[in-house]
């Protein structure tokens, strides 16, 4: 809090992925011996990575293709899985139609009421499928369809911004997050919050897991709408902290999960690097076969009916989810294998466990903009190849 | 001033609306019960948005609408709306003529000079339509015409940089400020000015609300032509560190009013974070169906006759004024609905009124390049869709 | 000095004359009042704008106009104008061929030795086209051609870097510049240097001005060939202090000449409020009507026959040298009408003269790509309309 | 380390080749009596410049026209030219493919295996062409096949991270550095590493020199797919420090090589500044006539058959090796003729020698985005001309 933007007007400098880079020590592991597990609720992973509950990224298959690789992915109950019996020909209208129909289409289709029947039946398919049923909701669908979910894995509570202390409008009932998940038979994973009050007060109010990220996501335009984002390094530094600090005071470990703007292996790595247990994904994998998105990605903000936010991407579609996750790469961007670049960058930096890979050394290096970065940007803009 | 940017030669770092980023807090405020209030002079206005008193910007018909949706547009009497009884024609002429011929024909249009009737049939006909009849005229029109323009309801003093220690060419009349204000039976805002000194001053001098922003405008080229243009968030900041002083000092609050630079919903909400009452825009209005420009922008400094400055952008038509001010937005970049951006930002930071939005947490952030401002930028250029 | 790069390496943060804006203070001054006159040598000139030693921008019949308008120019003897007694063709043949042959051309060009009775004729030109005549040459040069140029008016000993400490190859004769000074009947101003110890050696060494700057221009790439290249706002301070460390030493003003990279108007208001008294500019010059380049820069480092550097940059042709220095502008970019931007800054900023500009507010602002400088560098790299 | 990117997370400034430029002390050198002699090994060279081991840029004719230049070549034993005994037709497939079968197309020719014999032959055609026999492999490929490569002279062990201290899979021997060292009979350079600590115990560990750089390389992807790359400018110092305590302890001289990112003469200088001995560079001399990557430049971590990293850029030729090292320049843009750049270099900036090189005064400048690097990002995106 040094830096005085103006007269009585102290601001933190926040740090960006892109502004970091890490450095190797002094010694090196072989990548083969590298431990890449981690723990959410009672359940084991080996593969640190959430896919988005985002319409493009996540549907039944896809949640079950994931969990067989060792990651995680989450269905979004207010979406349009929910809304429609048969999402298929929803996605496509949404993937065929122009730049200039797109959000208003969002509108109209999302205008459609969420059916619980269909929240009840996409958790069941989860499960027949073989999957780790994860969903997710906002605290409103959550106070009204809440009790539906029980037969889930975990469940995620997810709005833009969380907060204990939520002041509503007057007759609408406020979602107390500490009753909630007392309520709930399940963990409840819940965010998101950048900052280590908020992070510590959700750990203390039951979460199972903190979501950690505003504004800095591709496919997400908070920062331009609302003046809000939070640079993701500092965000995570400051949320794991909080997990230190509720570890030492209830001998608890709630993990941490970076949520937002990743795009690469190297954004993941530094991810963890900053302290994060794992990440929340959402274009990287927007991008597989398998995908509902069907090589579109767009963020779940934008069907708001009077402010919508996010954007419309065209990723590509560049391999199926096992070369996505688990490689062998056909690309060299650092969009394929992402679970053996975590690995390869843990052994070069001489990290056995995520818990070491969230010590080894940062430095804060000049902006690289990366090729696929660049990329991605010319193709929000509808300009490029 | 702890920089040395040489021997002896101190500076301070001054900062932009694009390198801060809004932090959410420990609380969050439904939206529908944020209140967005503020006043000028015996004014309300429950948004805190007016119109640029731009050529392109505001015309009778456009003050009216903004006034019916609870902002404010100020007429510009120095402009083509006090030089032509009939300003269509010469609206068609400006925004059809090529790039090159643009500020050879400002300059011929503006050799026309300022007729009196006009000033004086221009505040009727707003008064009329049921506006709140906002004009501005620079220093040296407001000298010679001050005196007609006493039906108006607010009285904007305004050039590049106000100063109450002018020093006047031989036989120039300087205009006394604190003389004017007291001579005006209605309440007079002035500016711009950036410093905490002059701010200071002007509200001495007896400005009802002060205009803070000098060169950080799109269609202003101040920096590149002059050398001078002061980052808008410290600009702010320290105007805003002048209200309170004064108010400290006479028990009076006069509002500060960010002009210059702001594009989006997001800048808005930053410059109100950084400490303004309210904002004055162009650029975003000049998209306006109803807007005089038809999807043109241009500066008042253009039409000089000696040293033109400013670019006319093509911004293009993006929906109405109501779309523009109250939503529901059919873009999802942040330049629709823009007090419903407000409203979200302030609840999503947990801010119930903008007293409160001025206090928010801001933390300097590496610089976003958002669609908006990318296309902006290639528009300028030339280039793009 | 108190970052440190790597251990044990510290380095100083040098600023660009991008990086920095100027604040109004808390006066204004009538441009019509303001006093842009200043001295080099025996020398009054009310415009303090000095066109740059190269073979693009001045010829005999440009320095007389430069001349008449308030302004100097410099003839470079080294370049084409003392190889051959017609350079009309040989400009035409620089401006006609492609990039690719550039640099041989010019390399050919240049292998044409310079012509003893020539350097004499272009002097005596000079004079009675009612010029001053200004003539610069490398050390080299003068040491051979010295005694041939005692009918000029400001004799400029001009390399990349000039030092007053330089070991010659053996049996190569160096330069000792306070013996040269001596030996000429005219002032001679030195340059080019960066630092505060070497500019104020040479005013010990009798410099009757310094120019300031190496590395930072438009057709310069001595940065990237050589890696030396000091931000310009940073030298021009450093050697300001010189300038006023040697009066107070002497009781003698030697004015600073800030040389290199200067593109519009803001950015020579921006050097002489980092301390000089006055500019040489060479592509803004390019662009008149009257200039020899055709439309086309080029730097005088460029005909090296063994490492060339320097570009041939199109800058097209705008205006006459009379709309670029004192206007009206037909542009709104700042490279029209220079004395007016620098007369109007100063009176916005307050400063009646050339010493009180020199000392304005200077502010770091992030750095603000202006649309001159993105064609510009387009131009550079034949892309771009 | 007193920057905080978040809380209890210190993280250190590390600056970029692009952030530095140097600055011209008191004195001055004539650039013919300039010293560039550096020693590696037994071995005294007048150039201080290494041809990276790549496919692309070094084999056998190639190395013995550098070392006829008075530089070093190093021929990759893990590259094409061990795999196949005529790696004419390899090349020209790698270089006809398109970019998306690039990636498959390496990881094919990879899959060959390394021919024992092939090692011997090529080291003795090296001789036997009059080249100093500069051979390079990873520690995998040394502990197989090092005693194969004895007759060489010099000796690199490389890989993107090298350490003393690794850890490896169960059942795969590691390979004891300084073992190895004392079990060759030719002097072995190691590296890459990034830090003083490291490069302490390489040097300890028996290195003749160190090689320095870690994911800054045009062709290099490290960063993006890793999120590991440290700036050049602050990993050269650090392990110039680490020389310095090493040679204080030891009274023996190792000299450090600069490897990776360096495009120009002037970011060869730089590094030079920075404290190093030598550079390695890849893509400048691929652009040579005589490389054998005909036009094109690829990375060596580009073949992986699970994470390949790397791009292949399309560089072009534009000259002979001769001109590259030693001009004259038929390129202004610090291409050509590096020798007389550095030189140069040296010569303006008063230093008689590499020793005196290293301690030239360097400022952090705001990056200079230079013309070879906008063709290079803009090539690599498939834009440009």
């Amino acid at each position: 809090m040094d830096i005085q933007i103006g007269r009585g007007k102290p601001a933190r400098r926040a740090y960006g992925i892109d502004e970091i880079a890490l450095v190797p020590g002094r010694g090196t592991v072989d990548p083969a011996i590298v431990d890449t597990q981690w723990h959410i609720g009672s359940i084991t992973r080996d593969v640190p990575i959430i896919a988005s509950a985002m319409d493009s990224v996540v549907d039944v298959p896809m949640a079950a293709a994931l969990c067989q690789l060792g990651a995680l992915g989450v269905l979004n109950l207010d979406g349009i899985q929910t809304r429609y019996a048969n999402p298929i020909p929803i996605l496509e209208r949404i993937t065929s139609v122009g730049n200039h129909e797109f959000v208003p289409l969002m509108q109209e289709l999302y205008a459609e009421p969420i059916k619980p029947e269909l929240i009840e039946q996409r958790i069941a398919e989860m499960k027949s499928h073989g999957a780790i049923a994860c969903v997710s909701a906002t605290p409103a669908t959550a106070i009204k369809f809440g009790h539906l979910t029980h037969a889930c894995d975990l469940f995620f509570l997810q709005s833009t911004v969380v907060s204990t202390n939520h002041l509503p409008a007057p007759g609408v009932p406020p979602l107390d997050l500490q009753q909630f998940c007392q309520s709930m038979p399940v963990p409840v994973i819940m965010g998101n919050c950048v900052t280590y009050e908020v992070c510590l007060e959700l750990m203390h109010a039951g979460a199972a897991a903190v979501l950690v990220g505003i504004g800095p996501g591709a496919a997400c335009t908070s920062r331009g709408v609302l003046g809000i984002g939070i640079p993701q390094a500092t965000a995570i530094a400051d949320c794991a902290a909080a997990r230190e600090t509720f570890q030492a005071e209830t001998g608890r470990y709630v993990p941490i999960i970076a949520d937002g703007g990743l795009v690469t292996g190297g954004d993941i790595c530094k991810s963890l690097a900053c302290g994060a247990d794992s990440v929340m994904i959402g274009s990287p994998l927007a991008r597989a076969q398998e995908a509902p998105g069907r090589g579109y990605h767009w963020g779940m903000a934008t069907p708001s009916a009077v402010l919508p936010r996010g954007t419309r991407i065209k990723v590509g579609t560049t391999g199926s989810i096992y070369q996505i996750l688990r490689g062998p790469a056909a690309l060299d961007d650092g969009t394929h294998n992402l679970l053996g670049a975590i690995k390869t960058s843990m052994g070069t930096l001489g990290a056995k466990n995520l818990r070491e890979m969230q010590q080894v050394e940062i430095v804060i290096a000049p902006s690289l903009l990366t090729e696929g970065k660049v990329y991605q940007k010319a193709q929000q803009l509808g300009m490029g190849k």
